[in-house]
């Protein structure tokens, strides 16, 4: 059965070279509109569930724009509130093989979202009938406001009874100095909210601070993470390992924790086109799997599959659908579709 | 000494989202004319003989566009026929790596070519002259109308002494719900009419019902062929065996089967950028040889190269030379020509 | 207050070749959906209302572009069914100047819409709520089917209280042979149901079959849309008279005829972008004046203003806002707006 | 009844900067093929004529790419030898308004077709059969061998009874210092073997050296015009009047001077999309007139709307058929054809 | 001679739709990089003297893409520092006909350029032989820091003798509320640091608060020149009154005011390209006539032939050189050059 | 500490087909400027030094659109003089896979560069300040009159202390027949002047007709290259094995030959997106690292990985800064980076 889902955070305006130009190489630019938020709730949709984002645009052409592009996405706009005077942005530069993919931000701070007044959003209205909701790790580096805004969120959701998703999305740069101290209690206050939790070890270790002895990337895992569930009462918490190889291909693995066990995928290897945003695949089918009641071994294979397609679409937004993500688990490379 | 000759068949109008972008992407398509005739033909073109397609088109923008692309290929249009109304169309979606290309038909039972009424080409003109004609079973699974087209012409080929060659392209999905006992009695006919026949081990059991013990299909292959050779007193059979790898690439072996013998090509890995109508540059390369008289030996080798070449190239037409072909024979990948 | 709309009609994929190239000179289309329904539609969301189409798509990657596209432009597609196997399509080659543009249609009766089986759509259930709906010529052209939906949904909006609107759009050789006579009882019976209606003096004529002495066509009008004001019944009739110039300018007039009374907006000259659509354009906007209460003066002037700013925008679909269109009444040319 | 009308003359590669950008702005380029000679027959294509050019290219990819282009174009390419190892090209900036377009030729002497050796064109055998040929007077400008063959070619069609065709087409640039002593004799060589000669007052003064005290262009015309036709037994020629307006539009007038009698077009003012090439479909409405035996009034009424209609296509090749052209002769501007 | 020539100035992106799209509608973007200082050197560099800007960019793919944009332009860009993080952008819908164009603008308040700190600037070594630098009024509405900067360098170049050029630029929506007051002594100061200004009636108003019972613009502006250029001593005043036409055509006539003398250009009227960028075309036009010693009237005829020519090219960016714009004061519109 | 570097060499039109098309297949080109002179000082600006060219193009819109280009590229045009009438170009298809990229050139012997008169350059005036200056054998195939000035400047930069950089770059087809014997001398005074030397054995075979026993390359390489060091009294030799894979690869080993020691960079092994000027790049490293005095083991490290990065980037001119190869050395194929 269809679920209503909802996402809080920010639209980002993704401005891309095309193909492999630097930016002091090209004259255009290829737009389109994402977010963690924005990827999880449409590739959710995608699977028939009503997806919808909380967020703040303004009232110019760019944020009109933006609510057009959510929209063929397939994500509600309603819970979009007008205001502010800016979109944030990012502009990406695709690396081939030995050179890397640079993103160069805007001013993101003084966006819309960013800048969303303390009561601007009516909490209780806005998660009205809700079954889940989805935060990230990004949003939560933004400022004080919108840490506030989050955690009002998702305690007006957890108390009509639907599910808080974290997704931990740890990004040093995004804290500053010293962002460890800053960011452990609110990483700490959203994890006690949370129900299904995107974490591996590494996040486990630079927002929590906590350690292991083990060398091993499965070992670090295999103690860290029961640990945290235990320590936060998570029943969910579902992440992947990648490691990038030199010919534009990724490997990457997927674990599913839950009433004590490990689910694993298999190591999936792939050709990449587009990376950006494939996390939020991985994201997307481990939260279908819970809502869909999925054993953890179909979660999180799915979930791998999932990530592993989101790598072949352009852009940051998964488009595949459940069929397609079936087939994918079943079955080696394939010929033309007719 | 370059041949006439001539191909039967449907110009399709090719709709390509630009990059690897889903038609609910993107806002784009790239447009080109084919067919496996208008392939087959242009291919041979490329080689020094003289190309005409037997087709109909209608008489409007789309139609002159379609007469233009194939005068571009080097085709001569002159026994393309003017009437009905529409032109049958595809849309295809790239796929990358784990992602399977898409292509999407428009109604093409519909189209001019499949609407011809039964008194519409002059067979014997049409064919007068003609040293070898190409048909192919995408043509013979439309409707009855065609089908008696088809065999007309071959008749009339085959009357003054051309060659007969017929591809089995065997489609189930064309021929609807027990389509094999539909589609078998058709096949029969060409197979008997042809002197040079497109086929492999599975052509084989899908459009004949024959069946093998052997469970390897190199085993199956060296069983069924030569039964078929016999039993339609086919002069020439050859296909390929062709596997898809998970990295964009495909390995691809020719083998030809004359005189009660099997030659094959040494099996080629090669990247592939635009896999579409491949099969067709391997069909021209064994006409080709068997008009030039090549050794089947090196007709199969050259049908293979050239296989191989038309992955590397955009579009469904092969575009290379009888020289490019046979440098691609003898050496690897080289370095830029200048 | 908004209001809820639907309209009932196919959505059209419009394939333009870019620039001012003939399809035998390019090779690369731009690709939208639209439709008259979608275009109305569309444009009320624009102002502010709710939106839906009632129509039917294929479930193949066609469908799901053209309803990702029907959701960027606002329009609702929770009434749009799922089913047949082909969306219809045109082909639009921009003129210039002395030359005109070229429209080429595929095979649009065989599309999902126009062969949706008679009892697909639950003609209460999906009107339920709905304040207007929308219908025009061009589908009333169809085929039997297609008429008995759109007369079964004219009257279950009709019998709930909500408002029928009618477009007659008459094109001749969507009727064949003697259309008029075909037409013209279907013509009477959906007269017979509009509260609104776009007509001018020419559509009388020709789906009527009324004639006038007067040589004039204002002279035309104002004598025979009062007859079929009072002979239907039809509270509001409006529509245009269009002047085309050599330059890429067009002129262009609104009417409206209520309560006995004729309103008629300034005669606009202005440059054209791209023509089509610009009718529903006038069209929406005659909607939105009676449906917000504006005078008939006002009404005829915003509709007359959303048709030339619709002129100026690319697509099929108005892209203006009420706001837009107020500035566009009332003041000249401007210059860049920062 | 359709005639067989070569052209001898240089293929050249048309590479044009998209838009209004100068080259020093952009970093696409827009190519096709052209030249008079190509655009006078493959407008005679379009008009059912079988069209040829006789020309020169080299055996390279851009050779193989002006083949493929020609034959797109509805030319046979079966006269044009392969050798050289150049193509001539120029670079196209189109102008806006008070701006002019600009063109920047390339090193065009040393094309192939400049530097065809003596011996190398088979005057009888390549003309054989021909109805008419046609020259410009680019081609006379080049250098001697090419004049050498240009005179050739036209004395073995007018031997065996063919037309000769002599566009003047004087450029002064060309002919460098002097370059009217040097150009007289042989304009008046070619002008002594035509029976087609396209000129106007200004040619007349530029390469024969006439002079006439009148000051109005059409005094001028009417004076000079017969007295070239008298001296030099031309049966038909045939010129126009252009002027330029601020607006990127033009006007046009024609004119054809035969039997002593002077037929002039209407002056047509037109908006302009592309002016290059389009003296050559007003003379492929000439020749066009003559052959089918049109009505000198008809004729250049003809050749006057061939030459607007030119002005709104891209492309140096007129891309209208007979029909269009009749049309256009009798309406105004037009709403879009469906 | 030529002259050494700075501006100071910030560098903006600009992102422009191509065609005639909406944000909404599209998704590519064209961009390049300007500013009215960027334009106002570029275009004296094109007149043969050596132009820098004085700015500062982030050290980033950006800033790098400014710099590199810039230097193609002709503009040296020693002169522009590393720092801060932000580039202003911002986004230009082109409209047609009856739709203004729209620009949006993101922050550009914490841009690279407006949060250069105190000591940044080497006031006197950056300003080391500069014959004429050149301020606008857009800059001084920035914040306090920019407008000490620019007060700085303006009196650092005065010290040694070099020209300060001052373009008043007057935009109310950049001063906020009551912007006049907080707008006029900053102006003040600028004016009397000035020698040559480019201001019309209405910024004397807007930025001075001054006043005149004249009700015609040409009869205002020969009250009020005079009395800024006797209040501030102001040698040179300059600049122009346009008018906007329906059919993408602008009026334009420049004036000029020196020695207590006007002197005026003819009124001209051409077709817009893009009008982005005009009015520093005009104001380089001006300045070169003073620096090259033309008389005023040459001088303000040379200024609006090179005003008209910016507008019938794309971006910010005039791209006439001397020559062309002394071209274009003597002739009307031209057939193509070749 | 930056130093002030000059090379000496054509620039050159790049016009490539988008993708992977070839030029009968496309319609549009990319061009860019480059040359190797202009290739390797373009990457020298970008490690921080001046850098300019010393060449010749002509006074039109393809000249001025190349000196803009090199100033994008950070290369000082203020050493291009004006003259001759035309540009070097080349027509470039990419290749894929199996298939190889193909190079046409136009006219290169008749460019401004290619036809400079004997006493064009100002030797003494030209070559003052600079550190070193860099030459190329290609430049030395084109006829006499180049050569002349190649070695006129060589010697001017020695004499004031400059160092003096020589690629050996030897193409045989430039040479034409019994090239071997004509190059030689040539090849052997450049050796003579030269202080840094790029050349493998290959082009000691070539150019010198030294010859080895040894089959392995790296043996003929320790063999031939301290020989060709010890004769011409060349400081420094580097150069490169490339070896071509059949999946768009390729894998290059850097050498240094200084103080009769080699010194050897890693087989690097990489995915190629543009082979053109690669070599450049590498060249580049060499020169940067000597200049810089990084040991040889550093620079020939620092060499390979510029030249790995270059076949990355689109476009022959190599786009990498000094830090992002440093960290190509030190690390494998990273993640995105934001």
């Amino acid at each position: 059965m269809p679920k209503r889902i909802a996402a809080f955070g920010e639209v980002m305006m993704r401005l891309q070279v095309p193909g492999h130009d630097l930016l002091s190489q090209g004259n255009t630019l290829h737009y389109t509109f994402s977010g963690t938020g924005v990827n999880v709730v449409s590739a959710l949709a995608r699977f028939g569930h009503a997806g919808s984002l909380i967020s703040r645009l303004p009232a110019n052409p760019l944020g009109d724009a933006a609510r057009a592009y959510l929209r063929k996405l397939g994500v509600s706009t309603s819970s979009i509130l007008e205001g502010g005077n800016y979109i944030g942005m990012y502009f990406l530069e695709n690396g081939f093989g030995a050179r890397p993919s640079r993103v160069t931000y805007s001013n993101r701070l003084d966006s819309s979202f960013n800048t969303a007044p303390e009561d601007v959003y009516d909490y209780d209205n806005i998660t009205r009938g809700i079954d889940a909701i989805h935060f990230c790790g990004i949003t939560l580096a933004m400022n004080d406001s919108v840490r506030q805004h989050m955690k009002a969120l998702a305690r007006a959701v957890k108390q009509q009874g639907g599910l808080v998703i974290f997704d931990c999305n740890y990004r040093p740069s995004l804290w500053g100095e010293s962002g460890y101290a800053k960011a452990k209690p609110h990483y700490e206050e959203m994890l006690r909210l949370a129900d299904i939790v995107m974490m591996n070890e590494q996040d486990v270790m630079n927002t929590l601070g906590m350690s292991t002895q083990q060398e091993q990337r499965e070992e670090q895992l295999k103690e860290l993470i029961p640990l945290v569930a235990a320590q936060y009462q998570i029943p969910v918490i579902a992440g992947t390992h990648r490691s990038i190889h030199g010919d534009n291909s990724h490997s990457l693995r997927g674990f599913l924790y839950k009433n004590q066990r490990f689910a694993f995928s298999d190591m999936l290897t792939f050709s990449v086109y587009d990376r950006i945003g494939a996390g939020d695949a991985f994201a997307s089918g481990i939260i279908h799997g819970e809502l869909a009641g999925f054993l953890p071994e179909k979660t999180v294979a799915f979930a791998a599959a999932a990530g592993m397609l989101a790598h072949t679409v352009s852009g940051d937004t998964p488009m595949s659908t459940e069929e397609e993500i079936l087939r994918a688990m079943t079955r080696s490379a394939g010929d033309v579709e007719r």
